[in-house]
């Protein structure tokens, strides 16, 4: 059977109506059953209160090749689980956001309906652009700033440590004044969203060990420049995301030394303290100069954990009226939204996991302070039941996006260490990547899916050059993360071929100068026209935003898909490697259309037979289809 | 690749060390590796804080054959999730509780570590006998007692009605000196356990609408009759479960009537008054006469929904010195645990959702009244998220036994409608059922696995012999029940052949005088000694109870599995129907011994080649390796 003649439904406007839908309202849910899967009757699956219930659907159009069934979700839950209930001779299906099954299956797969608002709308709506402020850009200013004490200065041309005692204090000196000197790139990228990683001063060119955060550091401008940056990006029409530690601080910050000064202090009580000596295994304790044992990250003994089960601590970050998350939020500054750091673990120690609860206050302190702002969550892994809706708006989706495509586009012997997992990234057929995909997306609603956060790389992994192995394959890759649901996410410096074997490898500079020369050996041309084209596509067309996603092609070098809203039918066609090429159904072509080649150069013809896809690899052919 | 080639974990003592360990511990946790894996190198990955961490493991003796593995999980978490990284040539596999994969995976089939103590061991030791009181027996008490008002008499041997006005109010009359005057039959059936539905007063034969939860039904004998049926069960050394409604009480309780007749009682504020007028789509609100709307259980009138936002429903059920789910465990009942009945959708109302902690609030209780007491859910769908151990002990595990199970053995042409779907039990291949009994067994701790209740049927299925269609078919199916992980449990009836094809059809009175004269068509005295000797062969036999459980062939028509404690292995071979047979690993058999044929006549041979099992279908064979 071709994977389209299975039943598909998602939460795309073709099959849910769009909008939020509210406790008491009645949702109609559509279902697509081509004829060929030969189904004989529908049934809605819903779990109410905790029990299931089924409603037949009603056959609601079609035509001589597929049948269209509806059937109403009543919103009575905050979130409501359902599924269809397929029936076919010989034993019903049913069809969840894994797939057709043919077999009684968990809840955990069933689609569902959310009354929690998705992320706001201008975080899915074009790129969002992720900058490492120490590696951007350096303005001239820069030179005048001492060298702090900690930090081990490097030229700008350098390559960054991979290893070794120096790599957090390897310093380049980016700043703030540089990032706005070079918005210009942005806009021709098409950047509707500027995300900073944090700019809180530390003692680290990563700045995640906070010494304070109450201001900027003045390595990066400070205060003044953030604003101005913030101006700057914002007359452009674009956004600012900034980056917050919500599970420590540095040992270094104002709150931690009057924690260890003081054991009567507010500030005592807001990080945990340990029983356990450290050094216990797994109790990620370090030890202070004076004996005093506490929980910090991974027992990095820089980053002292917050407790959450401190009131003092919801209170200056979350709950006060000057609280660190809605201070920046307000003007001069006013970002947009906060990307959240190690969100995964923040309020989980031991017995205590507060995270969800943290999660709903952050969002509901952010939408206070401005109601689009938006919550991302950093979750390298299975976010699945920490995305309900109410909490986190989307994640970093390293499990549902970066994680597979990697595996599918990998080159044989990149070498490069698979994000935390004892291997070097893996080589899959593309099988492999599809089925992780569907699998983790059906995990959450799909107002998520389409916001989550599509990331070939990111500060914390090797670049995607150095793992695809080539510009041809970064194409393929890059036109997977602007074709595929989710809000695309570029680290800079993918978009002009950078390297890197792995995340503090690949924190490379910006060359600017080469890009002023038109190229050079760390500023490709050809790939920075790659991204640049790719994301005009995306931004031009709302079927690759909002789409639904239906599988056509998944062969072990080679896959197509449908991106679909009701008026607008893309096909995306991306090998790896040469094919045998495929042959879709001629019906897909709207009556009397021809495709229309939108990217790339993989061919698409119409025969009598069907539309037929060339066997090209590695390439790229996106097409509309209607 | 044999399905015992495939590397192996599961929570039995072969793997992790028997108890239940205390935050803080470090706990070995071992996994066989065969040789013919081609696994390089093992590591465990452990979720702790929400962040995964990956720990190499050290090999830990084996053979020539295989190999075994040990690493350290650090018990930092109430509950811990963990897997095996496998390091093969080409691409790294995932080994969790679903099996091994060759691409990522979410985190819900992880394996899991649990700090939660499992259900009292007496309720997985051996055999759990439900009886539903009006059909099981009658003493001649109970022509002395009047017919309540309801009631719509019937005589003993009556076929119960399955459908129409007086399902719920044909009256049999059987009662609680009935079951004392029956015990020797529970004891040849080695019970160990006797499960009572409702014995609270209602307006049903069913009893599930109570109108007291002070005293017993009078038309069962009244209070004395249960305390003396306790102490006559307590006396064979059996347990004695009750049934609790914590999702609603009847219409007729006395809390409800004092409800409705004063909005100022306590009691108004236990029930769940609703806005929505009633009709309302999927709200299950049910109009009084006097124009009162209030939530129900699906809609039902007759059974109020219980407001667990309530201090004084909690005050009454749980935590009073008087509390009803305390007091029946008090001597002179001295019940030794509760079933609660629609425990999925009890404290679930809209955008309330206290379901765990009413759980976890009732096993306190229960374990504050007598440590060993046990507390089960009724849950009839997906438990996977109110199963985390620390609220219900088990549940009915009618999604990971009773259904998939009945896919397997159905007849072609059973039309025995399928628990709530708009089909009948479908007949499917048995890696349909496998998958199945895999998924949902992953998604709860190994300690829960061996302790959820495992059913063939009950009062509220049909029953096993109508589904299956014959006597060899139900031999099949009990030898599943008795061998596979969990524990049996058999509604009364089910092992002298009853026949029904709905719920309520079903709830089949026993012929007590056929089975005096050794058999009749409502006693069938074979399949009772099918019963009585897997009773005995699981109690006989720790593995059964205890065992690890590994696949060793799903074919079609025939499935072989092992269960392994590290002294004893026992193959399980069931067939529905003629096979190819199979050839096992002839290393499967301790050095020098023979196989030893415990149970049914499915041959096991031993050849040069391997252990060879016969094609013979329908069939059993239980065979003790070693």
């Amino acid at each position: 059977m071709h994977l389209l003649d299975a039943p598909h439904h998602d939460g795309s406007a073709s099959y849910v109506p769009e909008g939020t839908p509210a406790l008491g309202d009645v949702v109609p849910v559509r279902v697509r059953v081509p004829r060929t899967a030969g189904v004989r009757d529908v049934w809605l699956r819903t779990v109410r209160d905790g029990e299931p219930r089924l409603t037949p659907a009603r056959r609601d159009g079609g035509d001589e090749r597929e049948d269209w069934y509806v059937a109403d979700v009543v919103v009575h839950n905050p979130v409501t689980p359902y599924r269809f209930f397929l029936d076919v001779p010989g034993g019903y299906r049913w069809l969840d956001g894994r797939g057709v099954h043919d077999r009684e299956v968990p809840d955990a797969g069933s689609f569902r309906l959310t009354t929690h608002a998705p992320a706001p709308s201008w975080l899915g709506e074009g790129l969002v652009y992720q900058v490492f402020p120490d590696r951007f850009a350096r303005s001239a200013a820069a030179d005048a700033r001492p060298l702090p004490d900690w930090a081990v200065p490097a030229a700008w041309d350098d390559e960054p440590l991979g290893a070794g005692p120096h790599v957090g204090t390897q310093l380049f000196g980016g700043d703030l004044p540089g990032i706005v000197e070079h918005l210009d790139h942005l806009e021709t990228l098409g950047v509707r969203t500027l995300y900073l990683t944090p700019v809180f001063p530390g003692r680290s060119n990563h700045r995640y060990d906070a010494s304070t955060f109450d201001h900027v550091d003045p390595l990066l401008g400070g205060d003044e420049a953030y604003a101005e940056l913030a101006r700057a990006v914002h007359a452009r029409g674009m956004r600012l995301m900034g980056d917050i530690t919500t599970n420590h601080t540095g040992d270094g910050h104002e709150w931690f030394a009057r924690a260890l000064a003081d054991p009567s202090s507010p500030e005592h009580g807001m990080y945990l303290w340990a029983d356990a000596p450290p050094g216990t295994a797994g109790t990620d304790v370090a030890l202070q100069d004076d004996g005093l044992a506490y929980a910090s990250w991974l027992g990095h003994g820089s980053l002292p954990k917050l407790d959450w089960g401190s009131d003092e601590t919801w209170r200056r970050m979350v709950t006060g009226d000057d609280a660190v998350v809605a201070r920046w939020l307000r003007e001069p500054f006013g970002i947009d939204g906060w990307r959240v750091d190690v969100a995964n673990m923040t309020g989980r120690w031991g017995s205590e996991d507060r995270t969800h609860a943290v999660a709903r206050a952050l969002r509901e302190r952010i939408t206070r302070e401005r109601p689009d702002g938006a919550l991302v969550a950093e979750h390298f892994h299975d976010a699945s039941g920490d995305l309900l809706g109410d909490g986190w708006h989307a994640n970093m989706n390293y499990t549902g996006f970066t994680r597979p495509a990697w595996s599918w586009l990998a080159a044989e012997d990149s070498g490069v260490p698979f994000l935390g997992l004892p291997t070097a990234v893996p080589r899959r057929p593309a099988a492999r990547m599809v089925e992780t995909m569907r699998e983790f997306a059906s995990t959450v609603p799909w107002q998520v899916t389409v916001r989550q956060w599509s990331m070939l790389g990111s500060h914390d992994t090797a670049r995607l050059r150095s793992i695809v192995g080539s510009r041809e394959m970064v194409e393929v890759a890059a036109a997977l993360l602007f074709t595929y649901p989710g809000t695309p996410v570029v680290f800079a410096g993918d978009e002009v071929g950078a390297t890197g074997l792995n995340g503090e490898h690949a924190r490379t500079t910006m060359a600017w100068d080469q890009g002023a020369r038109g190229g050079g050996p760390r500023w490709d041309a050809a790939t920075l026209e790659v991204y640049r084209s790719l994301s005009r596509l995306r931004a031009a067309s709302r079927a690759l935003r909002d789409g639904g996603l239906r599988w056509a092609v998944v062969e072990d070098d080679a896959v197509a898909y449908l991106r679909e809203t009701p008026d607008e039918r893309l096909l995306v066609v991306l090998a790896r490697a040469p094919w045998s090429g495929a042959r879709l159904p001629r019906h897909l072509l709207a009556p009397g259309a021809r495709p229309e080649l939108l990217y790339g150069d993989l061919e698409l013809t119409v025969t009598d037979g069907g539309l037929d896809v060339a066997g090209d690899g590695p390439a790229v052919g996106i097409h509309r289809l209607a």
